[in-house]
C-alpha cells in the first residue's frame, strides 16, 4: 500500500501558467479565436502537462493489458474466455486491430499480461501476471486488495520503465473478455447508476443475456457489499439528489475514504487489467505525460484513478465515444469529452491510438500556423 | 445549362456488390462484427465507390474555395469583407489552419477564387472568378442562374483536372466572409427550418448582431420568394407533416422540380464558393472519388448537389459537427453523420483533412489485419 500512496502524491497540478502561454499563442493565430476547438483545448491541456508551450511527441505507446474474469463462468459474454490469450498472441504478432491503427499513427503496442488464465510466452510480452484470472465476482471478491494494489504499482512501473526509454505520450488499451461487465459493475458502485443503464452489450449480446449480465451485475455488487454506497460517494453536488444515500454511505465520505472506497471497489468487482490501467494513468500523470483514454473499460479505470488521486484527472484525454452505453455516463464522471464518434466498441485502445494523429495536428497547429501580424490578416 | 444537366447525368449508383465484398472481408477479421463502427463504414463506402475492394488513395486534395458575399453591406459577420481576399493569400502562403492540417495529412491544398472581391494573382491560385462577390440578398438576388451554373460547373471542372492528374480523394473547404448567412438562408429555403435554428453566431458573433442576422437572412428569403417554399418541396416524407405547404411548394414538388428549386435557392441566397463546391462535390461522385464534407458551409452544398443529384449523396462522406449550430440540421438533411465532435466552427475545410487520416486507417484495417483463421482465434 505503501508504493501506491507514494504514487498518488507523487502527482502534481499541471502547469497553468504554461497552458496560459499556449493560450496566448493561440490567440495570435489567422482564426477566429477558439474556432479550432478541441484542437486548441489539446495545446493548452498538452503544454500544461509537459510544462511545454509546444512540446513533441516522438515516441508514444498504447499500452494493451490484458486480464481473465472469473465472472465468465456466469455466462455473460458471447465471446469464450479462451480468446483472451488468443487475442494477446495476435497483438503480440501485430495482427490485431490496435497493432493497425497503431502502426498507421507510429506509435508502439506495448503488450501486457496482468492476470491471463494461460500461460502465455513471447520476446515481447510484458508479464505482471498477478493471478491466472480473477474470482468470480457473482460469489466472492474478484482480487485481495493486496493482488489489486499490486497490479495498480505494476502498471505504474510499466510507464517508469517507458519514460526512461523517451516515451512521453500514452494510450490505454485493454483485453479481457467479461471485462465490460466488471467495468459496469465499478461503475455502479462508484456512481449509484442502475445496472440497466451501465451494463451494455459488450462485443456483441442478445437480450436474454443483457438481463441476465444485468443480473449477475447486480448479484456482484450485492454480495461484496457495494449495493446503495455509490451514490453518496460520487460527490457533494449528488449527494442531496440521492435519498437512498445509506449511513454506511455517508460514514464513508469523510476524507480519504473516497479514494479507499474506489479501492475497494476496484479490487471487489475489478480486474486486473483494469487495475493495471488505473497505474498506467496515475504513472503517466506522475511523469507529466498526457495519457488518451480508449472506450468504456478504459474510462472506467480512468474513473477509479480521478477517485485515488483527483490530480490525475487533468493529465488524461478521452478518446471516443463507445458504443457501449455506460461509456457516455463514465466520460461524465470524470469530467471528460470524446473527440470522436465513430460508433466502436472494440477496446484495445482502437479509439485511442486514432487521437495520437489529433495531438500531432494540435502541434503543428501550434508551430505553423501564420499569425494575423505575419500574415497580414485584419482582426475583427 | 446543359453542362449541368450533363454532370448530374453522369452520376451512377456505387458498386454495392463490391461494397458487399469489402464488409465479407471485415466480417473475417479479430473483432466482432461492426466493432470498429464508421472505421468499417468507411470501408464500405469507398469500396462501394471506387469498386475496389481495398482502395488506396495516393494523391488527396482539399479544394478551397473563396467567394465573396455583398449581404456583408448589411453587417452580419464579425470580420470585415476584406479578410476574403486576406485569408486567400494565407492559403497561398501556406499559413493557414487547413494548410497545416492539410500538410498534417499528406494532402494538397488547392485553392480557387470563385468571386473573391478583388484582384488576387498567385501562381498557385486557381482563378474561375464569375464575379467579383455576390449581390446583396437582402435587396435582390445574389446570383443570375447562369451565373450560378457556370459556378457549379468551373468546380466540377476543377475535380476534372485533378483527377487527370491522378488525385482520387478530395475534400471540400471554403474562405469567405458573410458566408454563413448565406448557407442559413439556402437552409431555410430548401428544408422550411426557423432562421432562429438555422441562423449561428458564424467567427463569433454577439447576441444583438445574430438577432440581425436572423432578420437578415428572413429579408432575404422574402426578398427573393422563397419564404414558406421549403418545408414541402424537402422530401415526400415530411410534406405531409407540414401543413403551411403552400401551392406554389406543391406545383413545384413535380419531377424534377426539387433540382430546379435547389439551384433557384442557390442562386437567389448562396455565394460563388458554395456553388462552386456543389459542382466540386458532383464532378468527385461522376469521377466515382469520395468526397469528404467540411462544415456548415460546404454541407449545405452538399445539401444542394443531393437535392440536384440524388445519387451524389452516397460519394460524399461527414467529418466533424460543427458548432454551427445549423450543421446538424444539414447533415441530418443530406442523411450524414459526423465522425469528430472538436468544437470546431473555421471552415476552411480544417474539419474534413482531419478524416483523410481516418480513410487512410480505414485502408490499412482492411489490408493488415489478421482474420479469425490466420490468428487461431475463436468466434462466438
Amino acid at each position: 500500500m505503501n508504493n501506491l500512496h507514494n504514487l498518488i502524491n507523487a502527482i502534481e497540478p499541471i502547469h497553468q501558467e504554461v497552458a496560459l502561454q499556449a493560450n496566448d499563442h493561440l490567440n495570435q493565430l489567422t482564426k477566429p479565436q477558439g474556432s479550432l476547438g478541441k484542437l486548441e483545448d489539446i495545446a493548452r491541456q498538452v503544454a500544461g502537462i509537459t510544462g511545454e508551450v509546444m512540446p513533441t511527441f516522438e515516441k508514444k505507446a498504447v499500452i494493451v493489458m490484458a486480464g481473465d474474469h472469473g465472472v465468465c463462468e456466469e455466462g455473460i459474454s458471447a465471446f469464450p474466455a479462451a480468446v483472451t490469450p488468443q487475442m494477446v498472441l495476435n497483438f503480440l504478432y501485430g495482427g490485431a486491430a490496435v497493432n493497425v491503427l497503431a502502426r498507421h499513427a507510429g506509435a508502439d503496442v506495448v503488450c501486457v499480461d496482468m492476470g491471463v488464465n494461460a500461460d502465455l510466452e513471447h520476446p515481447n510480452l510484458v508479464s505482471c501476471k498477478v493471478r491466472k484470472g480473477t474470482r468470480n465476482m457473482a460469489k466472492e471478491a474478484a482480487l485481495t486488495l493486496e493482488e489489486t494494489t499490486q497490479a495498480i504499482v505494476a502498471g505504474s512501473e510499466i510507464v517508469d520503465d517507458l519514460v526512461a526509454k523517451g516515451y512521453r505520450l500514452f494510450a490505454t488499451g485493454e483485453m479481457g473478455i467479461g471485462n465490460t461487465t466488471a467495468s459496469a459493475a465499478i461503475l455502479c458502485a462508484l456512481t449509484g447508476l442502475d445496472t440497466s443503464i451501465a451494463v451494455g452489450r459488450g462485443t456483441g449480446i442478445d437480450d436474454a443475456t443483457w438481463l441476465h449480465k444485468q443480473s449477475v451485475v447486480n448479484t456482484a455488487l450485492d454480495v461484496n457489499g457495494l449495493l446503495g454506497r455509490g451514490a453518496g460517494v460520487s460527490a457533494g453536488a449528488s449527494a442531496s439528489a440521492s435519498a437512498s444515500a445509506s449511513a454506511s454511505a455517508s460514514a464513508s465520505a469523510e476524507e480519504g475514504s473516497s479514494g479507499d472506497y474506489a479501492l475497494e471497489v476496484l479490487s471487489k468487482v475489478g480486474g486486473l487489467e483494469i487495475a493495471g490501467l488505473v497505474g498506467v494513468i496515475l504513472g503517466a500523470a506522475k511523469h507529466r505525460c498526457p495519457v488518451i483514454v480508449d472506450g468504456f473499460i478504459s474510462s472506467t479505470a480512468a474513473l477509479v484513478a480521478s477517485r485515488l488521486a483527483p490530480l490525475s484527472a487533468s493529465y488524461m484525454l478521452a478518446s471516443h465515444l463507445s458504443q457501449e452505453q455506460g461509456h457516455a455516463k463514465v466520460l461524465e464522471s470524470v469530467g471528460l469529452a470524446a473527440m470522436l464518434q465513430m460508433d466502436m466498441r472494440l477496446g484495445e485502445g482502437t479509439g485511442a491510438v486514432l487521437v495520437f494523429n489529433l495531438i500531432d495536428a494540435a502541434g503543428k497547429i501550434m508551430k505553423e500556423m501564420a499569425t494575423f501580424e505575419s500574415a497580414g490578416v485584419s482582426r475583427e
